[in-house]
């Protein structure tokens, strides 16, 4: 299997280091063969060449079967020109490699619910995976000034029925695999792409008599994601509400430190990357968090590799390396505080 | 003072029946006349005349120095062509009037700190002010479907200059009489509208020196909202992002039955409506809750026709009955537990 190794900025370099370390020790225990490509993004790759996504880049994640990425950005970059910010690396991947469906679990470990602000009883049994649309919508329509004064800013949000079908079909079935709950998240009451989105729920559900679909409102949601996240499942929706809501139920977890995303589309090929950004202000000092990034690496051995038994080891290991009570700085829970690579060394002791 | 009175749809017409009680007896103790004009609006219209805004009640609006307004909506009208829907009623008020500036305070009463789902210890000292752009965006934007098959939708998210500089001078006046802190949200690492948006924050912060200001993305805010409410004074942000965030922040508080909201413009009009919706479930019951509507009642007196004293003294009023342990049913937490009537008829008689 090839991997494309894209690390980017900040602690993207660190946690993936420990990342490649820990699909290394995965593939002797499981005798397979794992081969790491590694290419320049964002912030690195605009120092390096000028471009935050390198074609060289692109050529290397095409010929691969699956991407790591660590995290791109920081203030470093703030005053380069819009168009190859570190963040249009990111985006420019997403849409050319045509991964529309980002996948964010959330669950919230037992060992780590001081960190949330949330108490104790509302996040318990929260297990829920946001579905979201990652190559269309406002993220991609045209935007543009205009008027005499270029005075007007305008940006559009556009949905075709193909790209809606595809998004919708793929949270029908991590929904079945799962506790066979949808919910789909719109604005129906003011938009009319979310009008049209709300007619293909309606339409591909009947493939899903066994999967309960409940429509949403945006805003309803963002209130119910705080005030009952056990009763979410799957939930869908389009990319930036996507973006706001998962960014949300994030914090039901204490620490974005622990979370992972998988970005796949409808062959086995898939995007792999932490939550979490990239840190700068901490980034070198060996604090950061490396878990997001290894339980990102475990979605990779599932979802692009279908290697179930490997990645339920990587993510069996982590939990019993939260159970005996160590953590990084970031969680900051009082914990044992241990470094990103004293972390990743207790995981490996597990996996052995 | 003439004050339209637009009860609306399932617990609208209860809550105002009390705001109008409670508005009585503010004029009594302190000498004031108010006239109270009725119209129809949102489903209530619909059934009557077939319009959620019928001219008449626009007349009324017009011809008034502020409006209450209950709820709309429900599932009665669930059916109705999407441009008579309830909800229409409401967007065409706020558009009609030009209410461009929504304001939303957050505050957790220290009584209902168990009612909600964040800890004590996050809640606890939160007082802050969203300030949502009301009358622009996507949600007035362009809206079509187009293609052959009609099979692309497409919404438009358009902002010129003058929109933004008027909310955004809004609530730089609003934080320089408040805690001096202004947080001005956006997507402006994918939006042109937001870095139009960011450009004029930045103009206009040079005329108020005395306020801090910050940019921050709307994911980020989504996550620190929960996490850190407490550092937010004053949050301006796009109609949208608005939407969203100012619900996801009602759940600070705990109830929803708690929160008022103003929709002002640059005169002293405005119109004052609780964040709640109609709840059709328990209208007519005698158990919504009243608060969020007196409370929005008392913004009037404030905004609308700068009776200080007299607002005070309504919010005092509700927290000393708070403070003797009464709430209404939906809050959910062990306390005297009770009917919509008897709650006004506490306050009242604190009122006194
Ligand atoms: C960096 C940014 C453009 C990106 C997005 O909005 O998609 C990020 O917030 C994310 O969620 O991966
Ligand atoms: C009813 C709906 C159109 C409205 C909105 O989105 O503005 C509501 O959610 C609100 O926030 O007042």
């Amino acid at each position: 299997k090839r991997i494309a190794v894209l690390p980017g900025d900040g602690i993207g370099q660190e946690v993936m280091e420990e990342a490649v370390r820990v699909l290394k020790a995965v593939a002797d225990c499981f005798d397979h063969k794992f081969e790491f490509t590694e290419g320049l993004i964002g912030g690195a790759a605009i120092d390096a060449v000028g471009n935050p996504l390198p074609p060289e880049t692109l050529d290397i994640c095409k010929e691969s079967d699956a991407i790591l990425l660590g995290a791109v950005g920081g203030p470093k970059w703030s005053d380069v020109p819009s168009d190859i910010r570190p963040e249009k690396g990111l985006l420019g991947l997403r849409k050319e490699m045509g991964l529309f469906a980002n996948l964010r679990p959330v669950t919230a470990y037992r060992q780590l619910v001081n960190a949330s602000p949330l108490k104790r009883e509302v996040i318990e049994n929260v297990d829920l995976m946001i579905v979201r649309e990652l190559t269309g919508g406002i993220y991609f329509g045209k935007s543009e000034r205009r008027g005499e004064n270029q005075d007007i800013a305008v940006d559009t949000l556009q949905y075709d029925v193909k790209e809606i079908e595809r998004i919708v079909e793929k949270a029908f079935q991590l929904a079945r695999v799962r506790r066979k709950k949808l919910t789909s998240v719109d604005k129906a009451n003011v938009l009319e792409s979310s009008r049209m989105w709300r007619e293909i729920v309606d339409q591909i559900s009947v493939k899903y008599p066994d999967v309960e679909v409940e429509h949403m409102l945006v805003d309803s949601t963002a209130m119910k994601l705080i005030h009952h996240p056990e009763t979410f499942d799957v939930v869908v929706t389009e990319n930036m509400f996507g973006d706001i809501l998962s960014d949300e139920a994030s914090m039901i977890a204490g620490s974005l430190g622990m979370l992972p995303s998988a970005s796949l589309r409808s062959d086995s090929a898939g995007l792999y990357e932490p939550v979490h950004g990239s840190a700068p202000d901490i980034a070198g000092e060996n604090k950061a968090n490396p878990l997001a990034m290894i339980l990102s690496a475990a979605m990779m051995l599932k979802y692009s590799f279908h290697l179930e038994k490997e990645a339920h080891a990587v993510e069996s290991a982590v939990t019993e390396v939260l159970n005996q009570g160590y953590c990084t700085p970031d969680v900051g829970i009082s914990g044992k505080c241990i470094g990103t690579k004293e972390m990743i060394d207790k995981v490996m002791d597990k996996l052995n």
